[in-house]
């Protein structure tokens, strides 16, 4: 009989870079969660795993060892296909909260499970719950009762929810183990899988404002995390999208769901518009609603100017508890005073550091240093001039949203050097760097 | 003002591959020692350090750091020069038991703190205590008494003696992170530092009885191990001596303090002879009597024969509550029954392994699997067909004492499996396998 390696030989098999088996792997994650392997071999192992890595069976047996700690939602209930999107997270990233809304109004069922902002990037339920009323806290059957009644519901994660994933995670972000790709990928997949979803739209973020700084990372990222989704048997795209500068206008909370719902309104900044129209017609192909790109973006154009998606986004927040009115009156969501960021040169922005930006509106109040802290979500930045924009001096870059004017003047220069002013003509870079599709039974890159 | 990396960041740093600052080195010790660096976050440095390795400075920091969160031993009193031996543990070595009286009767001061046997190396301590009375829990003032009135004195590691490397090290030894060769030093040197030592001679054991298994490993250790030393300020020499067959005859506790004390009556085995001549010349050397190697085995052999050796042995027994008959009759010493392995084939002794020597000693009660299990001292195995030995069928070529002659069985067959007879003649490998040197301010290896 064949003794079962013990923790510390799995670790040491894992340091050495021999492949763990399944079972293995399953194992290591029941004996965390039991208490069998301690904390401090746990950090070990993903330390172990940041330089050894996992492969594609490894990734998978991690993240269904991740899955199943907690429980998976039953939407069986459901008839239509259901879709998520995730975001590996930028600024101005207010996605979310015009797509769900848009797919859902053609046939496609979102059950959305986000996260709250940490760091220079901003969180989805922070930006929901600038609505007045609005909760992001609801019980996994009303949640899948919504989805079924609305077509979209967000909220978010439970505590029944990949517990294993949250007790890595915490372990990860206190031992410099977080940036791994196979470990990113099993903390992504495992809470997305536990939505009950069919299939997956990921927006991976490249570029100085998000997780992944260049092309190549971002695309490593993106082939681990459709590889492993498919070999966990769902329909996985992933969408490189530019985060070189911040996405939209809005940087904050209220003043990003009023942008999102302004976008619903066919009045949105273009790049935003163009990045949630490119991960709707994604999320329509992996639902299987038609086979044709082009006639994917006539259903989203014709739900946007029929005001479906208005409909199911006023469903959706009246269902969530939140005041509906917003969605017809988007003016209704509370904006701090502004405090003009002017330009001290002529010339061409080159330059808008979405990092910078992100930073600033933490500084601000409109994000996290601790996962403790409270949001304020009426202030915020607004990005008046965009790469490639020519300016005077004088003219006005940016709106600092705050409610305390003098206090603001460090942010106020931060936000300004954030903006580097060129002389020379500038071709903003294409908002979609990449995809990577993956089809269970195949796969495939472009 | 540059802020103080926190402890993420230092985690982070070396997993990157950088060099930390020697005070980065320091605040990592005294932070897990206070608490505020957790035994995850420890375990993750250390698995860190296992893939990037640290450099000298870093070594010589770490060891430092580990020494001063203990006390260090004050000699001052002591006139003579201090030197200790250090073997990185082999099957059958009982050399510091001859060692230590040898040198001290040649004008040096050896204060050793020793350990205890675990796997399948045994322990000092372990062989001392099989001496009717002989006490190795010896207050820190006590010890320096002995070291100075006697010459040498033979005790464990007190709980103020490099508290942080014994931390660390229970760590290790479940986090897969033992076998790094900057963390074997850092832990060896800081508890030999601790003993208010001026020089030290390392005897690194090379090959299937010892930790390092090839020359190349056993000399990257060598070289470690000495520059560290060096930077530490102390003389280091370090000799690598083969460990492919156990040393000496016996194997276990009695047995080989038996021998050990045999060999200062002159009628030692000629390996433990020569393995303890040639380290002894070293200290002697290290501690600066002579300059000549010829000069240092005249005075050796002179304390021999003299018995200047077994005087100061008796001494340092009875100055540690043993019975110092023992010394001029070792044959005092317990011994259990033995039970013969014969040769199954005319031949000549090709191998005999000491891993398996050394597990069937375990096997046997003389060593331990789990540090809270005792030993007897009074079982062992006495190799009697060294490799090289020509056998004929039914010769004997081990003698396995134990106190259960019936259900020794399984281990007489172990050890004799632990010999493989060859047809060819054979000459064993030296037993010198290299040298590495290292004074202050200068080093080299030859």
């Amino acid at each position: 009989m064949q003794m079962q390696p013990s923790v510390v030989e799995l670790i040491a098999a894992k340091r050495d870079g021999r492949t763990l088996a399944p079972d293995d792997v399953r194992r290591l994650v029941a004996a965390f969660m039991s208490g069998e392997m301690a904390d401090y071999q746990m950090a070990a192992f993903l330390m172990a795993v940041f330089f050894r890595g996992l492969d594609v069976a490894e990734t998978t047996a991690l993240t269904f060892a991740m899955l199943h700690s907690g429980s998976v939602i039953d939407l069986g209930h459901v008839p239509r296909f259901k879709v998520d999107k995730h975001s590996t997270g930028g600024v101005g990233d207010k996605v979310s909260i015009c797509l769900a809304p848009l797919v859902a109004a053609c046939g496609v069922a979102v059950p959305m499970v986000s996260g709250r902002g940490l760091g220079h990037t901003g969180g989805t339920l922070d930006k929901l719950e600038a609505i007045p009323g609005f909760s992001t806290d609801i019980p996994v059957d009303r949640f899948g009762r919504i989805v079924g009644d609305v077509g979209a519901c967000m909220i978010g994660q439970t505590s029944e929810i990949a517990p294993a994933d949250r007790r890595m995670y915490a372990l990860r972000d206190v031992t410099a183990t977080v940036e791994s790709i196979p470990l990113i990928v099993a903390s992504i997949l495992s809470k997305k899988l536990a939505e009950g979803i069919d299939g997956l739209v990921l927006d991976v973020k490249v570029g100085r404002g998000a997780f992944m700084k260049t092309d190549e990372s971002a695309r490593q990222l993106a082939e681990a995390l459709v590889s492993t989704g498919v070999h966990a048997g769902k329909n996985v795209v992933a969408v490189l999208t530019d985060m070189s500068a911040p996405l939209g206008v809005a940087v904050g909370n209220a003043n990003e769901t009023r942008e999102a719902l302004a976008m619903l309104h066919g009045v949105g900044p273009a790049d935003l518009r163009e990045c949630t129209m490119v991960l709707a017609e994604e999320m329509l192909l992996v639902a299987g609603r038609t086979k044709e790109r082009s006639e994917a973006r006539d259903w989203l154009e014709g739900a946007l100017a029929r005001g479906d998606a208005r409909e199911v986004m006023a469903r959706m927040v009246a269902a969530q508890g939140g005041d509906a009115r917003v969605v017809a009156e988007p003016d209704r969501l509370a904006v701090a005073p502004s405090v003009n960021v002017v330009a001290d040169a002529d010339g061409v922005v080159a330059e808008v550091d979405p990092l910078e930006i992100g930073l600033a509106a933490v500084a601000l109040g409109a994000g996290r240093t601790r996962s403790d802290q409270r949001v304020d979500p009426s202030v915020g930045i607004m990005v008046r001039a965009k790469p490639g924009t020519r300016v005077a001096r004088g003219d006005v870059l940016a709106e600092v949203q705050t409610r305390d004017s003098v206090g603001v003047a460090p942010v106020v220069e931060r936000v300004r050097r954030a903006f580097r002013i060129g002389q020379e003509l500038l071709v903003p870079p294409p908002l979609v760097r990449g995809r990577v599709e993956g089809r269970r039974g195949s796969g495939g890159s472009t």
